[in-house]
């Protein structure tokens, strides 16, 4: 069985750049699992500049929503979800209820257990500043805990990243 | 004398969850003390639960201000202060000024320093977004950082939770 | 040469306060940079503050734009740079554009490895919060990871700063 590993940050924090560096280290074949949309020209800039920094040896998986089953479909090798919180973001935007949300996150879990390949999984801390006014930013952030938290307990290793540096916590 | 754990993580960082498995393992008389206010239905639930979370041992305080004398009545065993972040919104509730706040909080520091129980003490990390637009958010957010600091520098363990998963800082 | 320390924390983390314990630890002549510019009276007093908390050994330098420049004419000894964040700032408000800001950053980073005075960046982490919702704030959260690790990367040490107790990340 491959192993899981799971990298927070914050925004800019280079944590995935740190992902693909421990990927890259990795054997076998390289998939990524692009879980951004493009809805507006900054984001699109976002997405290129992440794809440009990856080598060709990389294929490349948009998956928005079913990224549970794009592990699945992933075989052995490396996969590496980039990232969680907009994954989050995009399963809120198709109307999930918390429960349903948590539950696509425990199935995500086990699929990175089950899996052959090794896992890495980027994901955003987002809970270290003032609580937000909006109750859609207060239920985001709270989300976001409780799938990291979700995540990082089944992972192999667990690192927090700032300012480029990861420090190992598990 | 007992010892003095200092927890702190951002929202939904677990870090609650890790207080309460720390302050599990302790022997003696167990003592919540919650300084969470129920003054609308979002606060009920989360209060509630947190209750749920916890076995039928804890005998709780609901204590949004007098935390150190409540401190000083909890006798030997375990005291588990939960959380600073609202505590200091009480406080900021209740108009006390800035050297008010911080003499409240030296006295907190001082009741752990002398009591018989080890007491672990939750806090929120709220520092590290963007500055905050409104004026009371700066000033909640410099005393909270100023509490935190005083809390720890006096605490004998200091752990920084993010996504679950505990880092011994101290 | 000397060498080069990178502290990261959030806002009121104690991030200034190791640092200053840091450099005060250190032989030789002592200069401080100060980037902070004095826009209201909020800011006049938190410098002040600042101001009052180092002995008299230390020689500052106001300097909200060029330092680069200001650390070349340090000498030996050790220089404090307090902080990025602000300096940042002020490049934004000076109307350079975000490859301007990266080109002064990489200056920074290239003036400290080639001087003799051992150098002490203190500098904000602001990406752990909710996306802000106005795109400037956006920006100066990118610019603020972007230059965080341009700077930790050619750092000798890394020390994230929570509650006033420093971790060493490098």
């Amino acid at each position: 069985m491959g192993k899981t590993f799971f990298i927070i940050g914050g925004a800019r924090s280079g944590k995935s750049a740190f992902a693909l560096t421990l990927a890259d280290g990795m054997e076998g074949t390289k998939t990524y699992i692009a879980t951004a949309q493009a809805y507006d020209a900054e984001m699109e800039e976002r997405i290129r500049n992440h794809k440009d920094e990856r080598s060709e040896q990389w294929h490349t998986f948009e998956e928005p929503l079913e990224v549970a089953a794009t592990i699945k479909k992933a075989g052995s090798g490396v996969a590496l979800v980039d990232c969680v919180t907009l994954w989050l973001t995009n399963l809120m935007g198709a109307d999930l209820k918390d429960s349903e949300i948590i539950s696509k996150a425990a199935d995500l879990s086990s699929a990175c257990r089950q899996s052959a390949a090794n896992i890495v999984i980027v994901s955003n801390e987002v809970g270290q500043g003032i609580v937000p006014d909006n109750p859609l930013a207060r239920r985001f952030r709270d989300l976001s805990g409780k799938v990291n938290q979700l995540l990082a307990e089944s992972a192999d290793e667990v690192y927090f990243v700032a300012a480029g540096i990861p420090l190992k916590m598990k």
